[in-house]
C-alpha cells in the first residue's frame, strides 16, 4: 500500500519550503516560474492530490469544526476550546483540535490535513512564528476556496474574515489605571515580543495609562519576552534590583514569576508592590497571594467563535459575504496580589 | 445540500440511545431483532454511511493519528498530547485531538468521525462514564476491523490492544511510604471513585503502603470525589475537623485544596501536616509552598504510545497481532509540601 503524498514530502524531496509548494500547486504569482513547473510536475508524477475543499463542499458536509491553536499549555487556549465544544455540542457539531506549536508549517500543513475533507470550517488562533514572517496565504486560500474562517485573539489586521477578540488596548489599560488608584508610581511591564498582536496592544494600553495619568513611560521599566523557557531567568534578572510598586503581566506565568523574585529579594506582596496578571486560569486562583487579573473570558470567545462560524454554516453560501469582529469584554478580577 | 445523517440523530429520531445505534448496525446480537430492523431500515431510508473503516483503509493512509482524552484542564493530559505531537511529527505523522468531556456518547461518537477517513489509528484515554458503563463496543469494534489502538492512563482490561500505563499502585506506595518514611502516622487519602480505574488503583497501593507498615487502615480516613466541581467543598469538609498528619492526594488540584483547607484551620504545611500530590504539573510546581509529587512523565508516555502506534501501522498487516503493555516508571518529586 503506497502513502499518500503530503506537502511536506514534496518540499523536502525538492529542497523547498512547504510554503512554496502550497503556493506553486495554487499557481501563486509569487512563486517563478521554473519553479512551480518542477513543483507541478513532481506532484503530477507522484499523483498527488490537492485539497479539494470545493468539491468535499459539494459532495458533502462534515458537521465537524476544525480548531487550530498555537499550544495547549497556555489555560486560556483550553478554557476557549471548552467555550467551541459547548456551543458545537448544542447545535450538533463535532470539534477537532490540532496544534501549530506556534510553527509556520505545522500551521499550514494542519490546515490542509483539516480542509481535505475532515472539517466545514475553522476556529483559528495563529502560530507566533506566523505573525512572524507574515505570510497568511494559507488563510486567504481557505478563505477563497469558500471554507468559512473565525481567527481569535491572535489575529491580523490584513485577513478579510470573521474574528473575536478581547479589548486588549483597553484591559491592559484597567490593570495600569487600578495599580495607579491603589497609589503605584513606578510601574513595571512584562509583556512578549512586539509581532505577538496582543503583546503589542497590551504594551500600547499600558503606554496610555500611564501617558494619561501624567506618569512618566521608561523603557527600562518594559521586559519584552521571546522564549517562554527562558521567561522566570529573565523576569529574575529584570527585577531583582530594580526600584517598582507595581508589575503588570501579560500572562499568568509572568505574573507568579515576577512574585517568586520579589518575595525572594524581600519584596512584599501587595504591601511594598502590587502584580496584576492577565488571563484567568487555574494558577491566579490557586496561588497564594491569589492573583488580581484581567479576565479575557476565553470560554465566551469560544462559544462566540462557534456561534459565529456555525451560523455562517448554515445559512446559504452568498458571493457577498460580511464580516463581524467580536470584541468580548474584559473584566478586571480583583483579589490578592494588589492592595486594597 | 442535505447534511449526512448522523449517529445521534437517528437515536434522537428513533428514541434510543447513539450505543444500540450503533450496535444495531453493526448487526451486534445485544439488540433485539424488532430494533435491529427498525433502526437499519431507517439508516437505510436516509441514506445513512456506516463507517467504512476496511475500506478507508485499502484506499489510503492519512498519515494522521487521533487522541480522544476525557477532558483538557488536566495538565496530565495536555503533557501526554505533547509527548505524542513530538513522536509523531518527527516520524511525519499529524495528530488530531478530540474531547470526549468525560461522556460516553461523546466518545463513541468521536471515535466513529475520526474513524471516518480522518485517521489512521486511536491514542485514547477512556471517558468516565465509558467506564462507569463498562461499555466498550466501540473499541473493540474498531479494533476488529483493523484499526489499532492503543490505550493510556484510563485503561480497561478485557481489551486486548495495546496500553501505555504507569504503575499506579507502586506510585501510589511511594507516596505512602514516604510519608511513613518522614514520620507520618495518621494518613488521609483523597481519591476518586473506585470506577475510575487509577483512583482504584491508586487506593489499592495507599492500603497496602499502610498495611506492609504496620499502620492501621481506617475507612473514615479516606475520602472518594465524584464529581470535579465539588472536589473543594468536599476536601473541605472532609479535612477541617480531621486529626491527620499526612495526606496522599490522587491529583494536585486535590492536594492543593486539602492544603488550603489546612492552612485555614491553622495547620502549618509541612511542620504540622505533610501533602503528597500525582501528576508533576504547573500548579504542583509554581504553588507556595511547592508540592511533593508523584510524577506520571505524561510527556513520555504521549511518546510511548504514538511509537507503539505508528510502529503498528508502518509493518504490514498480520492477523496474528501482539500487543504490549508499557509501563512507565513513576518518580517521586520532593518539595516543599512534606517534612525533610
Amino acid at each position: 500500500m503506497k502513502p499518500k503524498l503530503t506537502l511536506k514530502q514534496i518540499a523536502k524531496e525538492l529542497d523547498v519550503s512547504i510554503s512554496t509548494v502550497s503556493k506553486a500547486l495554487k499557481d501563486s504569482s509569487e512563486i517563478g516560474e521554473d519553479t512551480k513547473e518542477k513543483i507541478k510536475a513532481f506532484a503530477k508524477l507522484y499523483n498527488y492530490k490537492p485539497n479539494n475543499i470545493a468539491l468535499s463542499l459539494k459532495n458533502r458536509k462534515t458537521k465537524t469544526i476544525g480548531i487550530i491553536i498555537p499550544e495547549i499549555v497556555h489555560h486560556f487556549f483550553t478554557t476557549v476550546i471548552s467555550g467551541v465544544e459547548k456551543v458545537a455540542n448544542e447545535l450538533g457539531y463535532n470539534v477537532l483540535v490540532c496544534l501549530s506549536d506556534n510553527s509556520f508549517d505545522k500551521e499550514v500543513l494542519n490546515m490542509e490535513m483539516l480542509a481535505n475533507g475532515s472539517t466545514d470550517g475553522f476556529i483559528m488562533s495563529l502560530a507566533k512564528e506566523t505573525m512572524q514572517k507574515g505570510d497568511y496565504h494559507h488563510l486567504q486560500e481557505t478563505i477563497n476556496q469558500g471554507m468559512p474562517l473565525v481567527l481569535f485573539d491572535r489575529v491580523v489586521d490584513n485577513i478579510a474574515c470573521d474574528k473575536v477578540i478581547i479589548d486588549d488596548v483597553n484591559g491592559a489599560k484597567k490593570a495600569v489605571n487600578h495599580l495607579i488608584d491603589i497609589g503605584c508610581k513606578k510601574i513595571a511591564l512584562i509583556t512578549t515580543v512586539d509581532y505577538v498582536s496582543v503583546g503589542k496592544l497590551r504594551t500600547h494600553g499600558y503606554q496610555q495609562a500611564l501617558y494619561e495619568a501624567g506618569l512618566p513611560i521608561d523603557e527600562s521599566m518594559i521586559l519584552k519576552i521571546e522564549e517562554m523557557e527562558d521567561s522566570e531567568r529573565e523576569i529574575d534578572n529584570f527585577l531583582k534590583e530594580k526600584n517598582v510598586d507595581g508589575v503588570f503581566a501579560v500572562n499568568e506565568h509572568f505574573a507568579i514569576s515576577a512574585i517568586k523574585t520579589l518575595q525572594e529579594n524581600n519584596r512584599r506582596i501587595p504591601e511594598d508592590v502590587s502584580v496584576i496578571g492577565f488571563t484567568d486560569g487555574e494558577l491566579s486562583k490557586r496561588f497564594i497571594p491569589s492573583l488580581t487579573t484581567v479576565s479575557q473570558h476565553g470560554e465566551r470567545m469560544g462559544e462566540e467563535a462557534a456561534r459565529i462560524l456555525i451560523d455562517k454554516l448554515e445559512r446559504s453560501v452568498s458571493e457577498e459575504d460580511t464580516y463581524k469582529t467580536i470584541i468580548v469584554e474584559t473584566g478586571l478580577v480583583r483579589r490578592n496580589s494588589t492592595k486594597s
